[in-house]
């Protein structure tokens, strides 16, 4: 009698999703098929399928009302930027690129004036004025579009996560006047850490990384009509430009932020609606 | 500026994992690779993404000191007996096939003499006689080999999850005589289910498949000079056999267990000592 094979075992595991719905059958088939190869090609040990094992469990239970470290999991694999990246349409290399969302979006920020200051307290830091104009890929100015920005104090602390901040500081949602036109005042944001101190961090520790991501504004960018961003813009005099800790950085992204004035020009595709 | 692609964006994930040791670098880099593969393969939503999120996060906080619900995971997904199968010797076809070790094996089951009985209570069901004799892949019979075994009550439980059993009931280490004979008295085994109440559960509804396994009697079969195996021997008339929750069954390991009979052969690969 011939012994089983890791590919007749395969599609053996497969084929028991297939009474799933068409997409969550497609989507198991495939999660099985690539965790199959991962194991199969490096030939994963007892001991190190275990200790996989304890890591997830730890992950899991190192999750609360505050914390999710399954995301955290997520950011430092890359996956994600790369979710980011494949549910934003780029039409090439034209529109603004993503990048990741992050934990510390506030819904229903403030509406301000174009030329408002974010800062709603004395957090310090060196004054910004950050400006620019939002098109379409065509090179069109768009009217009305709008701009939901976050950031980090120079302690390198969001408003949720500093007693010392007001609710809503370093937070505002602009809107583009006739020529697509933006500008408000800030402070230059501030690099910071992700958490370290549970297993991601460990992770973190055993592949020789740090945990820090340079500092950069948040900007959500969408009007009617063209594919929204998520996205940031990165000070280009900032540490760890070339190892944030969830690979959030792209050149195009980048921007000087000396001499208290930075520009950026977000580009949004048109879609059909 | 060229956009990022997402094999640019992997290079740069798998570049981070560098600085680990050898093997941790290894493991890490083949990871992110099928995860990514998986994430790009399926075309990953942010919403499917989040459900993942919060089905992992669900199966961390089901572990506590008596369940391991990323162990069932794993099991549901064909990957623990994958990760057996790999971690077996098997000289082609010859030697037994391997299956799934599972959560109820207790270190220091009592040594019994050969031809005793493993039912230390009165828990009713088909008596059975096991016997078979443990053999070389070259035919030689092995004496002194040890038949570690294990298995259910006629109610589907283990002494482990059964007050009313007593501890060690259902198992026994036995020592193959001069001829690589053993033989021991039980009762028929029956199917049962694994714990459908967690997300595991519920992930094999989404499914559509059952939780069950077949009757089956475990068996750690070792001697020294050769590659121990972790198997099971299957009733042939049990339900399940082309359907087993954790993918274990081996038509070389399914048994005749009618009229009180069951014989069982196992073969072991010698290994350089």
């Amino acid at each position: 009698m011939s012994r089983f094979t890791p590919e007749k075992h395969l599609a053996q595991v497969q084929a028991s999703m297939d009474a799933a719905g068409p997409r969550t059958a497609e989507v198991l088939r495939a999660a099985v098929k690539h965790l199959h190869a991962f194991v199969e090609e490096v030939n994963l040990t007892r001991d190190e399928w275990f200790a996989g094992i304890e890591f997830l469990t730890r992950v899991g239970q190192t999750c609360d009302a505050t914390r999710q470290e399954f995301i955290l999991l997520s950011d430092v694999l890359g996956v994600s930027m790369l979710v980011e990246m494949l549910n934003t349409p780029g039409d090439g290399a034209e529109a603004t690129e993503p990048t990741v969302f992050g934990p510390f979006h506030v819904d229903g920020a403030p509406a301000r004036p174009l030329g408002a200051s974010i800062v709603d307290a004395d957090v310090g830091g060196e004054p910004l004025t950050v400006r620019g104009t939002v098109r379409d890929t065509a090179g069109t100015p768009i009217a009305g579009a709008s701009l939901d920005v976050w950031q980090t104090a120079p302690n390198g602390l969001y408003d949720v996560q500093d007693e010392s901040q007001p609710p809503m500081n370093l937070r505002g949602v602009f809107t583009t006047g006739d020529d697509g036109g933006y500008s408000f005042e800030t402070v230059r944001p501030a690099a910071y850490p992700i958490p370290g101190d549970g297993p991601v961090g460990d992770l973190l520790q055993a592949a020789g990384r740090h945990n820090w991501r340079p500092g950069h504004i948040h900007l959500a960018v969408s009007a009617p009509g063209h594919a929204p961003v998520i996205t940031h813009i990165f000070d280009r005099a900032s540490d760890y430009l070339d190892s944030d800790a969830v690979f959030g950085v792209r050149p195009s992204l980048v921007v000087d932020m000396d001499g208290g004035e930075a520009r950026f020009d977000p580009v949004l595709l048109p879609v059909a609606t």
